[in-house]
């Protein structure tokens, strides 16, 4: 068997999105698709907003974790769960743990922000810390769980993890459809891919004709390049942007198999311009957005993707940001160039 | 017939609640009803979050302008209507006019906040400014429609307005019986208390048993000191709150004898209080609440009412805020005493 092969076989398919929907059914919440008739008509097309910061532990992670975690037997949950995470998958893991009865570890670096650290530790886990930019975390978080016999939930290169991704497209296709909207496009905030995979896969099938894209910070725009060159590209490893969450060195290998299948494209946008995203989602929609959950509405409204006349849903998909941040780009937003 | 008579026959009914909930049926936004594991726990209690500051216009305002609105006739259309308020009726105006094709004249404090003001004219409407210590918002209003021809919405101190306040209501009663919860209490912001008696009434039927309680600052009580005199009470003119959406001088009329049947009391609290929940609202819930949107919650907070072992459901009725005002009670919550 080649490795193509392998990876292949590994592949989530559309049926296990829709397994891993029936899963959630009652544990997750059903977000809501959210839209601002004044910024429509600024914009000149519409814009579908899916509120994922509203997820249990504010951002979607938690759809993946729990689809993983609920598939394991009695025996393994009794090992319980090792993850590594700069902070929604830690939440989202820790949250998901809890509910099934497992103990779970997650190993955080140092400069994950403080909420994020506090409320994985709040929900029950054991939150381990690490230099980001000096070790590996994969290393860490190997040796613990062979220490206790435990599983690893890695952050996206997991089927089980995309499938539960991509619940949220299949709900997103579901909440477009009964309000009579066509989907042109879908822009989803992309690090390591798990979660534009998953939409872009579950999105296929449940809205056909529909174009996903994986919109990135400038600086880390390893999706988009990696999808133009035909294989996986790394980050220059100095690469820093405000998007905490979306840092990712290279996409995972199954999520660039289905991107390349199932994405039309990757869209980078800078810190500045997600600044201003986060500002209109505090202005327009009420909603509290992270800099990596606003991305995909800065790709938007910074013109990265035609509007006018078409209808677009942005996936913002998490909302845990520590409010100094939070108040700093509200002001950034509001000065000029 | 005497003047109870009177005002008793225009006193809104349940029956007239669910038919503005029929009228209100695919303009308004159902908005979700929100929990966080970990705050529950913290309290001790199931706090469930009616997430109104996601309404069309960033208030429940809409609901009782597009109730009242959507039943004048053509002729009446035609002439236009004026209203008065500090931002959140005129931009529910507004909104419901346009929805309409109605010309709206907003007659505005000049220290309305800077967003509602904006949001105001860009849906629309006439702004009109006036001194809010100095000169009569009624008075002005009246002239403006005495000139054109046009009706005036009052904020409060109607019957179409109450009913349309009350479709929330319904859509809470709705919505916690779909997830299984009885509701103990509800906490409902008050200002003229067109909101809170409308709520009470839908609840009264819609979720018997459910004791309803409005919510106001500490310096404007008037509810509160109204429903324990038995008869209306003023505000302390001079009384100044961070709560711009909740400075009416008394109960209006209406919503004074539908809350004197209905409302179980009034719950005060300070602007720090307020501040904290504006914060929690930011990191537990991923809602922007402005400060009279998050006084229910600043109430369940500060241990107003009883939680321990008990599900109370919180109207977190609007999120329009500046976004210096908004950064500034992050800020503010983050001290200590």
């Amino acid at each position: 068997m080649t490795a193509f092969e392998t990876e292949s076989e590994r592949l989530p398919t559309a049926a296990d999105a829709a397994a891993a929907a029936a899963r959630l059914d009652g544990h997750a919440v059903v977000t809501p698709l959210l839209e601002s008739a004044l910024v429509n008509e600024r914009v000149g097309g519409r814009l579908l907003i899916k509120a994922e910061c509203l997820q249990r532990t504010g951002s979607f992670k938690f759809r993946g974790a729990f689809n993983a975690l609920s598939q394991l037997d009695d025996r393994e949950r009794a090992a319980g769960v090792v993850a590594y995470s700069s902070g929604n998958h830690a939440q989202g893991v820790a949250a998901a743990a809890r509910l099934l009865g497992m103990r779970a570890t997650i190993v955080m670096p140092t400069d994950a922000p403080a909420l994020k650290r506090a409320n994985t530790a709040a929900l029950g886990a054991e939150v381990v810390l690490y230099d980001r930019y000096r070790e590996a975390r994969e290393k860490i978080a190997a040796d613990i769980a062979r220490e206790r016999g435990a599983a690893i939930l890695p952050p996206f290169d997991d089927p089980r993890i995309i499938a539960g991704q991509g619940t949220l497209g299949l709900e997103l296709a579901r909440q477009a459809q009964a309000i009579g909207a066509r989907l042109d496009a879908v822009l989803v905030p992309c690090s390591g891919g798990g979660l534009v995979a998953g939409c872009a896969l579950a999105l296929a099938t449940a809205s056909p004709g529909t174009a996903v894209y994986a919109v990135e910070p400038a600086a880390l725009d390893d999706m988009g390049r990696s999808l133009r060159a035909g294989e996986r590209q790394r980050n220059d490893p100095d690469a820093r942007s405000i998007c905490d969450a979306l840092l990712a060195p290279m996409p995972g290998i199954l999520p660039f198999a289905l991107a390349r299948r199932h994405v039309s494209g990757g869209l980078a946008v800078s810190d500045r311009e997600v600044a201003r995203a986060v500002a209109l989602a505090f202005s327009d929609y009420k909603l509290v957005l992270e800099p990596g959950g606003a991305i995909g509405l800065a790709a938007a409204l910074a013109g990265r993707i035609e509007l006018t006349g078409r209808t677009v849903a942005i996936v913002a998909s998490g909302g845990n940001v520590d409010a100094e941040i939070f108040a700093r780009m509200l002001a950034d937003a509001g000065e000029t160039d």
